[in-house]
């Protein structure tokens, strides 16, 4: 069926039946691509039924479609237009893994992050209202997207002004790995909720007793009249107290009855409208419906086993989350605190250990740089382990309630630098520049696992205020050559800032061999070169760097973090009067696109053979 | 009666007769320095009673009391222990207008930002329920409050882990101007519902044909009745399905009662409790009962007649206010947006002139933001008017949402650079470092009423992505001197950024002065020295700055941004081949005390006598 579809229009000319067809097909070239590539495949899997009949009811061009986060449309990104591009998922130059308004007119608005998506709905819908556009203004939003602050910042306001949006809930009872938060408990029981449930039995029980002819008409009545009911018999729920007509919950798989639904949501709009859809994460692939949190995103794996390539060697996050297990048995008062990360960051194993010691706040980084405020305050530990991308939700939290006060928090900062495939959403090289300006903060990154682990045992003793801790995504690295510095007189200094120190290593090898090759091995040589991983960048060694600025020619600083407002400029500027030049390798100024990480490091010049390109003829 | 209190523990002497007066006193006593010094009048007021109520019941020692955004705490200052230093309220070296830890041991956490209370006081409960320590934990959370994002992260995070803590919910039915918001619409629909409101009439009609004496036991009864029958008549409200146990809504004005009613949440607490006061912003003081919103932060004012000083000139915030006012004019797709700060930004005309087009969002800065994507990525033109030190609030959303996008939102960030009396939470002096390094942002700094006006004209026919806008609090600087560039050969350059550049200006004409009087003129005279306003940060004037760097041995540049991340380090990296020595002014590395503007100008060098002072010595 699915070779039919050339773009969203040829999805409304399915009749139901060939819709369901589509959707088996569409599971499986999410499956085939996710295979090959890696991808978000269980929440795209488990998108794909109410994706389907939202193409068939709206028209895309018109009635715009804000996913939150993203990683659920593949399905959406395969019916428009983007089903023979969609090979490409999430490799240079290819199909981006989250909705992009500059891959496709069908995408409404940029995501990546959660929690946006009601914001941005209602902005579209303001505008239409005030340019006189046509359409409907619809945002679908999963339920751990709702424990985001300014989701409710977004409820809240929309359920005020009374705008014509719809709000489609994607509930499937789990987050990105387990649900927290209290409405979420408040959703659970309202669909285990007595009334609700008698009802439905009733209803079922009646029904068996009947011919299955007129048994099949009696069901879809009895759907219509819960349909129109569903407010009634669910009174109260919390998004009314909020200002949203309320409809749900609506199976999330049910094609013909979500079309019904959404059909009668298109014309009857009168302020905000919220349905919820009941879905099943993983839907339809055997290994996602069993471990939905394994595939929420995951590399590339085999297709009949379910089974993803074993990486050689620890990740970052593991040798953090092994550390602080080891370390929290030591040390009573260390918690872990995690938005909605706990396997992402490493802290599985110590969730299961410490369990009374480990708090997953949902998606609300917010509220977990404050949380952790309020616990160290009164004398315990937190870690609070957040990708750097996410922590530029805390920016003020980190300023104004941790290091305000000098709270000795410490801050694990994961994925620092380039990510690869998730792409510009994702990067995380603007963390250097949004923590380097806060006083009292302290910062620490490491090139090796043993540095992190060191880093960690030094913060747990440091209890003068907050400690960031950054490193990268992917396996740590376990040796590097680090040269003594000696009591004499250098040329040039090699800064590798964390996990640059690999990168500043090449090239201190590489510069060295050069010149060796041309003969100037007296100038240049080992004796010459000091190679740095200052681990500290704040405070940093000043007696290093005064010594590097006062006799060097050149300072070579690598960071993956944006340029402006790294380490480099932050010893530019401290070392202003001296004669050594600062030459800075960090990350440009444009967002990077998405692949595989050494691809994205080529481009933005990034690596030991790049940087050595722009230097040779300077220091030569 | 409030010259009997010298601590916490002489409030809990007093009996419900005393502690009425006292709150008399303590009322006078706000308006008797805040008439003198300004300062949060109103929320101050209004929260008097059920402070003295809380004195009563717990001790502020080991029940910790987090008050969000701490304006409200002048009485809980007075009473425990800060009654003869309140004279000092938001004077260099005096009392902080926040709760400060630094301050005072009774300050259980430091505030000045809205929102954070619940998470702080949640970490709290459970630092104290894991290191076996005694005591409640209490937040006072306005109503305004309420909508920020953070508030409801803490709120379902609280309400899902059923931690002990108290919340009291301040719900003045303003925030810092209006309400806005389902939640607040709600909570009035709540108030003023039939069946509490008939109950209600019923008791009062029927006491009205009881004797004297009687009539006073039966009200008493009744109240007992309600208090406990409350969360009956008023079913199923929000904060029960978050998980709260809800009281009220009580009077916050009526000691007695609030006593008791805080005795039994103190003794009874399992789980997280919500206690809904309703309070009179500004109580007890003519003037603030009838404008609160004028009141809510004021500066000095004449205790009779409720006059404020009127200031010459027009500030900054009234300048972009009537541009934007003239601009929408012409400009039918300009709408303005704000997080509750409708007054102080400057758009109260933008807001009675083009009521559909303002859109004040609540203490919602990350909404504010996204908003404002949603609304330009189809056609509108946004300016979001937001303080600068709130900004930090919307990092990940001007990043995530708008730059990636390049979406044509204008940001105008008000009170940048040192603010004063308001301290270190509120001075905006961190923006640039936080911005700078944003790919497809423009930052502009206007130094003169003039060029706001034209930097906003700019800004409307630009469409390529977003700009920032930055300027201070106090009244815009309308004429300063410009050199123009002369084609020949400068040996110093001086840059002010934005507002800076007034400092610029002196310092100027101080080194034109002195080198007048040491007979140097030839070396340093006009000819000499450039002055320069660069208006654009990002991009800057590149052709300019590689002069400067070509020809000048020193560069200065004064900003009011920290000096890590700010302008200089920018030009600094980009320059670092060149021999000009980049002489940073900005602010140095930790957070700012409160006091004058030009007090703490003097105290971190920003004043164009201490430049001087640090550079003559380099220059001569």
């Amino acid at each position: 069926m699915l070779e039919k579809i050339k773009g969203p229009e040829d999805v409304k000319k399915l009749c139901f039946q060939e819709l369901t067809e589509l959707a088996e097909d569409v599971r499986q070239r999410i499956i085939e691509i996710t295979s090959k590539n890696g991808g978000h495949v269980a929440p795209s899997l488990g998108a794909t039924d109410f994706i389907i009949a939202l193409l068939k009811v709206f028209n895309p061009l018109h009635d715009n479609i804000v996913f939150d986060v993203g990683h659920q449309a593949y399905a959406y990104k395969i019916l428009t237009g983007r089903n023979e591009s969609f090979d490409t998922l999430r490799t240079l130059g290819g199909i981006s893994g989250f909705n992009n308004i500059f891959e496709s007119k069908y995408d409404s608005f940029t995501v990546g992050h959660a929690s946006t998506s009601i914001s941005a709905t209602l902005g579209i819908a303001i505008a239409k209202e005030q340019k006189s556009l046509k359409g409907n203004s619809i945002a679908v939003i999963g339920d751990g997207a709702l424990t985001g602050g300014m989701a409710f910042e977004a409820l809240n306001n929309a359920g005020h002004m009374q705008k014509n949006i719809i709000v489609i809930l994607n509930d499937n009872e789990m987050s990105i790995s387990q649900n927290v938060g209290a409405l979420q408990n408040y959703m659970t029981n309202v669909l285990v909720s007595k009334s609700y449930n008698s009802m439905k039995k009733q209803v079922w029980d009646l029904s068996q007793s009947l011919p299955d002819k007129v048994r099949r008409t009696f069901i879809y009545g009895a759907q219509k009249i819960e349909e129109s009911l569903m407010n009634i018999i669910v009174p109260n729920i919390i998004f009314e107290d909020l200002g949203f007509k309320y409809v749900g919950p609506i199976d999330g798989h049910d094609i013909p009855r979500l079309c019904r639904i959404f059909m009668k949501a298109k014309d009857n709009i009168v302020g905000p409208i919220l349905i919820h859809l009941i879905t099943q994460k993983g839907r339809g692939y055997s290994h996602s419906e069993t471990d939905s949190t394994k595939y929420h995103g995951v590399g590339p794996y085999n297709q009949e086993t379910g089974k993803t390539d074993s990486f050689v060697g620890k990740s970052w996050s593991q040798v953090f989350g092994d550390k602080l297990c080891e370390m929290a048995e030591k040390n009573k008062d260390i918690v872990a605190i995690t938005a909605a990360m706990g396997d992402g960051t490493g802290l599985k194993v110590f969730s299961e250990k410490y369990k009374t010691k480990f708090f997953d706040v949902g998606i609300a980084e917010q509220h977990a740089v404050t949380l952790a405020a309020g616990m160290a305050i009164k004398g315990l530990r937190p870690f609070v382990a957040i990708y750097s991308s996410f922590m530029q939700r805390a920016l003020d939290q980190v300023i104004h309630d941790v290091a305000l006060q000098k709270l000795p928090v410490v801050f694990c900062i994961d994925r620092a630098g380039v990510v690869g495939e998730d792409g510009f959403t994702h990067h995380g090289v603007f963390d250097l520049s949004f923590l380097q300006f806060i006083p009292n903060l302290t910062i620490i990154a490491p090139a090796t696992d043993k540095e992190l682990q060191e880093a960690l045992d030094w913060s747990i003793e440091y209890k003068d205020g907050p400690v960031a801790i950054r490193y990268p995504r992917g396996i740590a690295c376990n040796d590097l050559k680090q040269t003594p510095i000696e009591n004499k007189e250098y040329t040039i200094a090699i800064t590798g800032v964390g996990h640059s120190f690999e990168t500043a290593n090449k090239l201190y090898e590489m510069i060295l061999r050069e010149f060796v090759e041309v003969g100037q091995v007296n100038q240049y040589s080992n004796e010459n070169i000091l190679l740095l991983n200052p681990i500290f960048l704040k405070p940093y060694n000043k007696e290093i760097y005064d010594k590097v600025y006062k006799e060097c020619k050149y300072h070579i600083v690598i960071e993956e973090n944006a340029e402006i407002g790294g380490f480099a400029s932050r010893l530019a500027l401290d070392h202003s009067l001296s004669e050594c030049k600062t030459l800075p390798f960090g990350v440009p100024d444009y967002f990077i696109e998405h692949g595989k990480i050494e691809e994205l490091r080529d481009i933005i010049g990034l690596t030991a053979e790049k940087i050595y390109q722009n230097i040779k003829d300077l220091i030569k």
